[in-house]
């Protein structure tokens, strides 16, 4: 099951370096350890912007929010999630 | 080159009905011409939205707006562009 | 699978009596249908507007959408979906 | 009487981690003991958010006031309460 | 118990002019009723525009809708609805 | 002549607790003050809000900004102030 | 007592062009007699736009409400009026 | 002096075909005579969207709202100006 | 050339208190410099907000910047500049 | 391929004076850098805000986004990008 979801990050500016880095790579390792799944099909820099949109492909509503909470910034994101069907015009 | 787009779709109620059925068959017939060709590579549904989100894979920004300005209820549809760019944690 | 809806309802001014009654009674009537399959377990009036807030329980995504587009005054409304999970202070 | 309930948690990132954890087990406590009384019937965890959506079963305005603001993150949450009210549709 | 309503008043501009004003016609003489039953203690015309303020003292949420719902220009209305509680600064 | 007056606080979470409890005792005894004076007929609380609406009935506009400006927690309230004026529906 | 107001006008398109100019010609005159009775001082176009922002001095609320009203345009108007107040830096 | 312009269009569906299409020829000859003048240096189409961002350059306020307001399409489009100015780190 | 600019001031809370009296004292004489040289002919405080409305009248506007940007106050600023243009209906 | 971009600069004001210096310093020379080589071909500030408007000339999405996100400033910037497309209006 698809779903669209845009995360925006907002790390504190009062953060120091080292615990910023950290926490950068941590969300790294994270996100390509749930790519690795398959449960996160797409994954897309907005240009101009600390954002990404992605597609998440997942069991149901509770394996989506354990997911995105799992994620080291999960604290410092805005994220909105939108549910996605199949389109009657998608070509086979 | 890859752009998010979002298309709402508000085909006006007045229209009589024969008119709007030719609209929306036209509307299928040329999204599935271009996803033939390959630039549009992702279509899909907004949950219970007469609207969809897109992914699309043009050669520029004038090859973008040719192709959305082609589809019959392009009058009808409020569309929002948005660029994308390759994300660092994305999985190989 | 637990969705939240908002249903806002805006029928045409310009529609004549009969035909917005005949609208109306095919909405309560297919949605007093959808009930009773218990996938839509919970429908409130929000007060002073022509609006609803809904629970939907269904198998996915695809299967909310169809549901949806299924109500005879879905060309009408306006409608906002939010997937719902578990909460970890909800008591047993 | 029934309201809608959305409440928006924003912990302030400065916290120390031990006033943090205290609050939420504070917080996850004070809920069950509200639930536990039957005006708080509905929890739900809104997917990808620190926010919940809530239905709570009140006497009145003043005592639905006098139970959010008795929750120890009452501070550090945005709160918008909606009014509900039986809906004609609403199956038996 | 008391309700904050704001309601914006947007009458199409084709309805004819006989219409308009019996409808208008018909909205006072039935906010006059209601007010008589002593549950809309006050009503307050907005500067510069077709809207009011005004506060309702009712039974409960139902009392509220049906009283809302019976004014003659419900349909050409937005109306928005916020719960009152008393506050601990208000003077005996 | 009447204003409407609608007060959201914010005070700042760093602020030590007692500086907060001084000020909002400072607040309490100020608006009690005003309210004595007759220029201050209406307070409410918004439920679930730190928020209030209040309606004023004062000389001039000068005047209401004066009584507003003198409120101990004005530096850290959002206010937004709209004029009333009579209702043709007033009953009378 | 000065008041901020500022109006967009949006005349709907399917007026006939006699109407229109006879409405248009009735607001011009209606606006130079309020400006001879110096309660209406300033007036200036929003550049790009069918808009005004205005600055108006009246007795009170209720005398700027009348005087709003009674424009011919007031019906295709949208209205915003804010309350104005002597500043502390304005020069002698 | 420089000015940036977003122009949004919206021609009334309604329009007969001829009407419309005239209407669109006198804009462009419209557009393409200020261009002439060179009041008019810059003009984009937004990817899949009936609106241009334009810079003007004009002498003052009241010559920019004469060029606007002298364009066939006024009637029908939303416009937002915005006064620039140099740029401390503009390339020489 | 008149210019319509609103300023909403918002000085940070933990600004020492000498500081924060200095500044403002300084935007007071700055403003009032302003004033003496007929650039700034009208300031009006709005009612219960720490913000102004008023209109500049300047050469163009890179004069109307560096004015803006001389206020000791701009970095603690949200200011939005408006272009005016004369209206026709008003008086002469 | 045009972009136009907004950028709105937000430093944070608890930082030091120096820290501030250098870093606006190194940020004009990054944006003469760039401008330099031709992909940034316009650069204005927005009147009365700490805000520019631009427009890039690069190669595709993936090019802009290492443009900007190379800003010294680009932490501290909220950026809005718009792509443009070639005007069917604009003079040749």
């Amino acid at each position: 099951m698809l779903f669209h979801v845009r995360m925006d990050v907002a790390i504190p500016h009062e953060l120091d370096s080292a615990t910023r880095a950290d926490l950068v790579a941590r969300e790294k390792a994270r996100a390509e350890e749930i790519q690795s799944t398959g449960t996160w099909p797409e994954l897309w820099r907005i240009v101009g912007e600390y954002a990404n949109i992605s597609i998440f492909d997942v069991e149901d509503n509770d394996a989506l929010h354990t997911l995105l909470s799992s994620l080291p910034l999960f604290p410092y994101m805005k994220i909105k999630v939108t549910p996605l069907a199949a389109h009657p015009s998608k070509a086979g």
